[in-house]
């Protein structure tokens, strides 16, 4: 199979499984346990964690179940936490599902949410996003790299205009993390694991100290007392392998192949892409083909053995377009041609070509069958 | 090691990290995604959840974190879905932590919680149950088997008590599966996989069809929009594994173990058993030496290579005295000096030989310095 979905999982990186494996069945205990085997299970635990803060530079790492529960904390634990002093959110439209449906969990308790809309490239608008700011407002969330379409977001900027007014920031890093930079000034990052080549069913919520939040999952206070539920010591471990060596991922490597292959897919007549090209992550593709379904290619590209996807995986089973395009003020012809192919560290040039020439037939043959076809005065085939 | 804490978590087996394996690096897709290897991981899903099921024999099967996680969602997730029409919890005094503190949280949001209280043999009074039943009572959530002293609780009679006033009844079987037989009629089910030689980090909820429950992690909309984010593949695979070879694991030999030592044991003058006798998990012993700190006999006990554990390993960093024997009405020597054991399918009988003479000559040593040896009458040494 050629790989072409790493934006929703990725392969556990060997070196990770390697370091992984003596903690299911050798120092399997529970970190919690006072004995020599649950201190060494919390020693392990000690490590993971200053590794990831190593990588974050931020006060404490919460580890938790993944990015999607992190998030989920983020918003519900600060707001909770800070409803005497406002009811108040903001967060960008082309966020995370996990983002975006507690917020509307939010909503229905009570709080106001204000979305700040992004231009045709997939760009959050700062002026808007300043304009949006009320006496109230209590946090606002964007994501530094959007999972779909890969645009990069002007996080400095939002950091900026935030603590202008005092606004606590959170941002989701799920897909920015092994591939940028992270800025300064975040009180509140979503890490995921499994975006990196690290394990599945990990990810870490940081705080900065001065941050005021509630947990959202009670019990035996683990986690500094924000998460609670026996550590799973095996992922954690790959996690912090994983932020461990991640400054050695070849991501400009990746981005030649990336380029190699957009550049290909744009010279198939009415093709576009979707999202900035300049502010991209390295490893992101987001084309749409007119009078294409973009599930029908999916279909026909993993007939192929090409893995590749449309929108978000997390909701593909959803089989809704896309809030992400919808935002980008998109039409529904290139809503439903969007292709999404997100390259990694473990792709070969070989494979890219591969790609680039199975994606041309297949766009050729999907639309000589369209219904579409006809709508378009152009040749599009 | 003479592993001796198999109520905190358990060693991986090896033929459930054999199956959980290539999910780790071949079939490691997400399996929201619709191409071929994303189907792959959503079969992989499916047969764990028909393995779960088939041992539950419940509707609906909800994988998340672990137990803390479906304790949390049961209690929350119920409590909130039903608030129409009442605001009242029972729950038993003895319940895990995470059953406890989501009930102080739900107290906080302004519902009513009842705690039902045991007797001397950490068994709960269903007489008292009964009585606590109001108008607007929702639910009722009382565990199978008390993680820290064993005992099987009344599980039948609290689903005939509570379905004949028309109340939900949820059960934390965490301690229980794999050891016992899941009495009919729960109506949602707390699962647990690192307690039965599964992996940490992953468990589920199960839940009737005619139960109206909201999600506490929003998102993806996964597991039946219940339980949002990226599935943990390798897990629930294991999970599924642990549980299809459960009905194997050889508990009938884990109690003829756990009763020599237990008999042992309590031979040392001034121990006592702390739960009942009859009305116990097969791998439990829970002793209390008098004259005895618990910690200081862990310790002592970890540096000759025995793991053991005092109340619930989920809270032993916390240093507070069990909420279970202080529920059974201990006294302070009592729970000072308690002492828990819980044997694994792994353990041999040399290994409860060498520890049962391990743990009298420690007890003879730690009651000669102990200052509150003078307090008892009779010659505790």
């Amino acid at each position: 199979m050629i790989y072409l979905d790493n934006a929703s999982t990725t392969r556990l990186h060997k070196d990770v499984l390697e370091e992984m494996l003596p903690y299911f069945t050798e120092s399997y205990a529970n970190p919690s346990s006072l004995h020599k085997l649950g201190r060494e299970a919390n020693n392990a635990l000690t490590l993971a964690r200053k590794r990831v803060r190593d990588v974050v530079k931020m006060d404490k790492i919460i580890f938790l179940s993944g990015a999607t529960e992190a998030n989920n904390l983020a918003l519900k634990g600060v707001m909770h936490a800070n409803k005497d002093k406002g009811k108040h959110l903001i967060v960008s439209s082309i966020e995370h599902e996990s983002i975006l449906a507690t917020c509307k969990t939010l909503e229905g308790e009570g709080f106001s949410v204000s979305y700040i809309p992004v231009n045709r490239n997939g760009i959050i608008d700062l002026d808007t996003f300043e304009k949006m700011i009320r006496e109230d407002t209590i946090m606002v969330s964007v994501m530094l790299v959007n999972n779909e379409i890969g645009t990069i977001q002007p996080l400095r900027e939002v950091i900026e205009i935030a603590h202008k007014y005092g606004i606590i920031v959170h941002s989701d890093l799920a897909q920015a993390t092994g591939k940028l930079d992270i800025p300064c000034g975040i009180d509140l990052a979503t890490l995921s694991a499994h975006k990196m080549y690290g394990p599945k069913g990990v990810g870490a919520l940081c705080i900065n100290n001065t941050i005021k939040i509630n947990s959202i999952i009670d019990g035996g206070g683990q986690e500094f007392n924000l998460r609670s539920g026996t550590q799973n010591v095996p992922a954690i471990v790959g996690m912090g392998k994983a932020f461990a060596i991640s400054s050695a991922f070849d991501y400009g490597r990746v981005k030649i192949m990336r380029d190699k292959l957009l550049d290909r897919l744009l010279e198939i007549p009415n093709t576009y892409l979707n999202g900035d090209r300049r502010e991209r992550i390295q490893n992101n593709i987001n084309v749409s083909f007119l009078a294409v379904n973009g599930e029908d290619m999916i279909i026909k590209l993993s007939e192929k053995n090409i893995a590749a996807s449309t929108g978000s995986a997390c909701s593909s089973n959803k089989q809704h377009a896309s809030h992400v395009l919808r935002a980008m003020n998109l039409s529904y012809e290139e809503i439903n041609g969007s292709l999404r192919l997100t390259l990694g560290i473990d792709n070969t040039i070989e494979e890219i070509d591969i790609a680039g020439e199975v994606i041309e037939d297949n766009v050729r043959e999907l639309r000589r069958l369209s219904p579409y076809a006809n709508k378009y005065s152009r040749n599009i085939l």
